[in-house]
């Protein structure tokens, strides 16, 4: 028997990314691979006075239908973590997800003709390109610098090509790059996709965990035209296993992503909403951020040293001011999905860089997340990279 | 500004049901429209001590990302409601989903391209056609009676159309004709779909729910060359608040809606995962759906004496042998959503049934729903749709 399936089915293939992380999470890897935030960090205690009190005070609700747009408290919520970054909306901009990536899942699903192009930074986020990918889009990859997408780059590529639909950045603490674009390329992507009639999605997990300097106002924050859509998410700012993050955009744009909510999953977990919803009333979630920045920024610290102690001259990484990542660029001549294997004979994952490439190349690249392991783990890890990396030079 | 949609956009529009359903959840409302669980039946006692037990005993794992096929213990538990429609599958045959609905979205996502046809019951499930719609499928129609689709119908369809890549049915207690198909025409159609090579999706939200008689052996027990994928749900048998649902496939054919899982939002809630598993570990959930049983038993047959005092001759209608509808033909010349304006006057509302024909037609039709009013709004609410349908008959 072989069922005739669609075409798009062809451009989805499991992904060698889940078959190493599937590897990696053997107790005895040190893993630098995956993007999972510090276990340590999530407030059970809290999550336990929290459930018991929505299931106490609102039990049938809790466990009934609820709206497709959300949980309404919960919209007004997030309505208050937007203003964090300068955007100013209504409850009725927001549309709860199931987590940030079903928001990636409708940007592609809700602009992407075959064919279609979607611009996008270059290196840009695996976990994008392959939602992406089911709606069978063609990606232009635009270069960055140390202040992000290059604006020139990005004109020439808008210029030059028909079906443009969307722009889609990670302005802050990208994943995987790490790095963190200006205020004055955030206002230059709004000007330039309004100039080509193309819209951009913003995706921001991470923007909250900034370890030094202010955070900067979203890109969002200059849409004039109403063609910015943001992502966000309460993963890395609270916990990933309830599966919830949000859509902000200009109403009618967000009624295209409700309607297609409403088929593809009806609304997210009504409990987990509610239960979010009572978190952020009952707790100070600044402070319970201000700890997992803590954390983080000491981890980063310990790596970027233990780095610049282990690694050898020709190897280039990102200094992220916050985030989960940083990248790694060897010398051109190294091909990282090859050292990914000897690492592993050393018991270290990373993830090698060329997958964050739709159109594929820069082999000798690869990410490293400083989130999910303790501190003892990322001195000994780094170590061990250091002199696989090392061995592979000679 | 107008931005430059996909073409799928198109297909969907805001359905007019939403509204209506907005409408209807004013508490003065008789609503016998949606197709809510009676909230009295959650289990809310259950859930706060396993909520607890799941955060005390294993909060960090519950609040972290997990596997995308679901959690373990839980795609081993499903595995023993599928034993109860005599399938017999391993937990490697499952893939927890957030809801059924996202099985649906995932059945066309993984078959249709743009053209092709999907076959369905007439009428069939409302949330399944919007589902559907966003991959541009064409329909084809196949008439039912008091035993399921009629197979010979079915052959001529499937004989003289290209391109059909799926059956899409619910054989028990059928949403929203109330209808059961018979365990000949279950055979029959995975018969046929082995002889004209196209696959099956078979949604079972209410085979649990049987009021008299035994329950019958699920289509994908006749299923001999892995071509039948069934999608189930915990939302009936237990609540729909947490949307968890699952499909049961052979692994390859899986393999296709997992790698869709990746990209449409990774996982579904780790923590709601395990409080199920949790729940039916601790509880005897067999008890628990004898209640809903019970309950669902006694609204239907209130539901069913008052319409045989009330409805006028001329007027027909299901007797479902479990579920949540029936299904109510008007003589032929009246039109139910006109009818649906009237009996809103007399705060009673239904969903007419010409929504539920994706090619349209049979506006002399309705749904009506037993299982979320009480037995005072029961009597009362088809007392004044009585009137109404009699008045309007006049």
């Amino acid at each position: 028997m072989s069922l005739n399936y669609a075409k798009r089915m062809s451009n989805i293939r499991a992904s060698e990314i889940r078959e190493l992380l599937k590897l990696t999470q053997k107790p005895d890897i040190i893993s630098f691979a995956g993007g999972l935030p510090a276990p340590e960090s999530f407030p059970i205690e809290e999550f336990i006075k929290v459930t018991r009190e929505v299931l106490e005070n609102s039990g049938t609700k809790a466990l009934q239908y609820g709206p497709t747009e959300g949980f309404q408290p919960l919209r007004e919520a997030i309505t208050k973590r937007m203003a964090k970054v300068k955007v100013d909306v209504k409850p009725e901009n927001i549309l709860v997800t199931s987590g940030s990536q079903q928001g990636l899942d409708f940007a592609a699903k809700v602009f992407i003709n075959p064919g279609d192009y979607i611009v996008c930074e270059s290196p840009t986020y695996l976990g994008a390109i392959n939602a992406f990918k089911a709606y069978e889009p063609r990606f232009l990859e635009v270069p960055t610098d140390e202040d992000g997408m290059i604006m020139e780059e990005l004109e020439n590529v808008l210029k030059n090509n028909e079906n443009v639909k969307f722009i889609y950045v990670i302005p802050d603490f990208q994943n995987p790059s790490g790095k963190t674009w200006s205020v004055e390329r955030r206002k230059k992507l709004v000007e330039l996709a309004n100039k080509y009639n193309v819209a951009i999605f913003e995706d921001n997990p991470y923007g909250e965990l900034r370890f030094e300097g202010e955070i900067l106002p979203a890109v969002k924050h200059f849409d004039t035209e109403g063609r910015v859509a943001f992502l966000g998410t309460f993963s890395k700012i609270l916990c990933p296993g309830l599966r919830l993050g949000w859509i902000a955009a200009e109403p009618e744009f967000l009624n295209k992503f409700i309607m297609l909510k409403q088929g593809a999953d009806l609304q997210s977990s009504t409990i987990s909403q509610m239960e979010i919803a009572k978190f952020l009333e009952l707790y100070d979630i600044e402070k319970h951020i201000q700890k997992i920045i803590d954390l983080y920024k000491a981890r980063r610290d310990l790596m970027m040293k233990t780095m610049e102690e282990e690694f050898p001259e020709g190897v280039s990484y990102t200094y992220p001011e916050g985030g989960l990542f940083t990248w790694v660029i060897l010398p051109e001549y190294m091909n990282a999905r090859e050292l990914a294997v000897k690492a592993l004979e050393q018991k270290v994952a990373y993830v090698p860089g060329g997958s964050f490439f739709p159109n594929g190349g820069n082999e000798n690249t690869f990410r490293l997340n400083y989130s999910n392991m303790n501190e003892e783990k990322i001195v000994e890890g780094i170590k061990r990279l250091g002199k696989v990396i090392k061995d592979a030079m000679k």
